[in-house]
């Protein structure tokens, strides 16, 4: 793999200073391009063997651009903030906006590297970690992202050269680093994603290898029209219950709960889940409780009896609408990555990710191939919130037809909760049986060990609020190891 | 994941009776379509819970479609001849050609599901397992192929009682096997290829549920004008070197020998070489040796060094020239896996696999999507056969552009040497940059610890045979454990 890396390349002096001019310009020039019609983010990981140039690089790099538009990071030891968040959070933090350029110094790929170097993974381990990085770069590619993937790398030789006496103490011995990048390189190169070797060697040279590689995929991109062409003829239809029969019409809705039988069970209930969050346990764990169901479910009323039941400082609310601007711009699981909860800590959203494969899905705003590769992307990532121990719980709120329809009445004549419905409500409920296709979809591809869905029958709120509390209750007791 | 089969399906006896015959008219329809305008294969994988119906499910098929095109597999224990190579190697055997349908029972999941279920591997080692069959079924997509993974299921009373007194005896113990299953399915299910779960418990609703969904996706990707937009804009340029060395250019082609001193060389090289062949030892590992090069680099003459060294019995030579019929119609590796070699023999493979990166590339033969991809999927490959003990090693030889032309003249003067030179031959040649680009991608993406190319210098036949024949030596003789 560094078969042409390792040659002695050069650039005369005279050479440089003729093309280096005219490399500048041009990436300037392609970068206002991609200012003016922003279509895609790029993202430019810079990695490889300690002494190639890397820093050089980034400096180089920002000197030839327009640093307004790119924003260069660098990942050294996680903070604590990260230490708090599973190991991805941190990268997609600082996903770039669609127009503008990400300069990545020492990302994802650095970690499942170093900790094979240093031993602390096994083969197994390190091909499962490389195999989760390259779902993740095909993720992006999926969604849009012009991924960049430069690997500077010289000779044993030139590292003692060019470290000098700090060669004692590299970051890591260079033939085992070389053994394992290469088996890294080769485990995440895709078509879609191939890593650029870039020799590191020659100032020069590299400089020139280097910005003439990224001015052409620049370019490239610049110059394809569409970010995509659908090809429907890649996925395949889901299957429907033959017999009618789907997860949403087994239930039975209507589960009577008297008031009094209500009032007592709520403040046992808010009662226990206040003692859970106290206890010195939950600082070891996080919590993200996620409520979806038909329009007039009453997600909003079960979140608040949740949150009556919790000290203010220990969780976030986030509402789920339209993404703003700042969200649109990025893939799309960004919005929702930023809102994960440290340790010690809840995050209820009202509505979320799954929105994807529900109103983007049936209205058409999400394309087939997008919604359909959902379902695993949305997998990976509980999976990766699962890893580092948080609980992640999702509701379900199943009303009927006809219960819907009596509180939409009901909202239009109580003033004050007129507000709560709209026009869109009425069209959604059109395309009741369409949405009720996509949940039992959405159920059986994404309720998992990991992460299961809990299906809430909420024709009555008592029994709906007492459902979604204990089951809270239950699933956060049970991943801090206390049985009831 | 299985919310949905786990509830009570069934359809009256009189709606299937209504049903059934629309259905096995349709699939006729669909597969006498496919069979009349031959795009693409597919493949039926039936995976699942036992006694959730599988074997019916199979039996039923055949009963339905016209037994000419469908061909069925079930996969037990391996056979002796498919111990002795790699696990996929069974299953590229029985890759169902392009118009006709492949029912695989048992297939490339039952192995990583039934280790992890058995204790053998761990998480990680199923993780990884289970990545890879991802990374294959992927492929298989990429190709054109229709793949379809239908998973039954039961629940755990169903099968008690389905099972009877063979219950005791089962595969797997229920809960434990879904809980694998559930992990697998949740790692391979992706949006091109997801798992579609039927529920078995009704005989009448597993067959409507399993045949209208095979009907439904029959249907589609027949209407699908083309297998795949090519979207050029995923696809990144390739790096030149901007000092024009390159690993071709550096190196030095010229290296006499005398003949005294080449036949010499030779009987000691393939003496050593038949040793090494004879010893006991060689019947652990396999050998795979490729040979590419310049037109008239001396390939032939080479291969022929070495196989007057072995007894015929242990190896054989393969031409690859265009694809027979019988090749093209089925994804691209498929016509190498056939030749893979039991242990203690070897494949000598004049021109190889590599022809899609290097006379597919230039010539257009593949688009670029396709060619791009191929780097990664070769890695795979050759990684497959490295972890089954196959020796692999890949020969480039390089003569000069003059060596070249002297070589062709000389051949045009020597009758029985004029069949070995064609018009092709001298339109290559003016392509000679082009060509020298691809090798040298090829050399930097494919280039592994695992499969190294070495590249000849070639303009002295000499050399090159002597080379060819130490190198083969060393590779085997490392694999073996032997040092010189």
């Amino acid at each position: 793999m560094f078969e042409s890396a390792d040659l002695d390349h050069g650039i005369p002096k005279a050479t440089y200073k003729r093309e280096e001019p005219k490399l500048r310009g041009g990436l300037l020039e392609a970068q206002y391009a991609l200012k003016k019609d922003p279509r895609f983010a790029v993202v430019i990981l810079i990695a490889g063997v300690q002494g190639a140039g890397r820093g050089e690089t980034v400096n180089l790099l920002n000197e030839w651009m327009d640093p307004r538009h790119v924003a260069t990071y660098a990942f050294g030891d996680p903070t604590e903030e990260e230490r708090e968040r599973p190991e991805q959070w941190r990268f997609w933090r600082v996903l770039p906006p669609k127009g503008t350029i990400g300069v990545l110094f020492g990302a994802w790929h650095t970690g499942p590297i170093m900790r094979r170097v240093r031993g602390e993974t096994d083969d197994d381990g390190f091909a499962h970690e490389a195999s989760e990085i390259a779902r993740f770069e095909q993720m992006l590619a999926d969604e849009g992202v012009l991924l960049l993937k430069y690997w500077f790398h010289i000779s044993a030789k030139q590292q003692k050269k060019r470290l000098g006496k700090a060669h004692e103490r590299r970051e890591a011995p260079y033939k085992r680093f070389i053994k394992v990048s290469e088996a890294f390189l080769r485990r995440t190169s895709t078509g879609e994603a191939p890593w650029i070797v870039v020799p590191g060697g020659d100032r020069r040279y590299r400089a020139l290898a280097f910005g003439k590689h990224l001015l052409a995929a620049l370019r490239e991109r610049l110059a394809a029209r569409a970010r995509r062409t659908p090809h429907a003829a890649r996925t395949l239809p889901l299957p429907k219950p033959v017999d009618g029969l789907n997860v949403i019409r087994a239930l039975n809705l209507d589960r009577p709960m008297a008031k009094s039988t209500y009032k007592q069970a709520l403040s046992e209930a808010q009662e226990k889940l206040n003692a859970l969050s106290r206890d010195p346990k939950f600082g070891s764990i996080a919590v993200v409780a996620l409520f979806e169901g038909n329009d007039a479910a009453g997600k909003g009323g079960a979140i608040r009896r949740v949150t009556s039941a919790l000290d203010a400082r220990l969780y976030r609310t986030l509402s789920i609408a339209a993404p703003t601007e700042e969200e649109a711009a990025r893939p799309y699981l960004w919005r929702f990555w930023r809102h994960i909860p440290r340790r010690g800590h809840l995050a209820l959203f009202d509505r979320s990710w799954y929105g994807r494969v529900l109103v983007e899905r049936v209205e058409g705003f999400a394309s087939e191939p997008d919604w359909m590769r959902a379902y695993s992307e949305i997998n990976d990532f509980e999976q990766s919130l699962a890893r580092h121990r948080i609980v992640v719980v999702k509701f379900w709120l199943a009303i009927s037809k006809e219960e819907q329809l009596r509180r939409f009445r009901e909202r239009q004549k109580v003033s004050f909760k007129r507000f709560k419905i709209t026009p869109e409500d009425w069209r959604n409920r059109k395309k009741w049986n369409e949405y009720e296709s996509a949940v039992c979809d959405m159920v059986d591809r994404t309720s998992t060990r990991i992460a299961p869905w809990t299906l809430v029958e909420a024709n009555n709120k008592y029994h709906a609020r007492i459902k979604v509390l204990k089951t809270l209750h239950r699933a956060i007791g049970d991943a801090m190891g206390k049985r009831e």
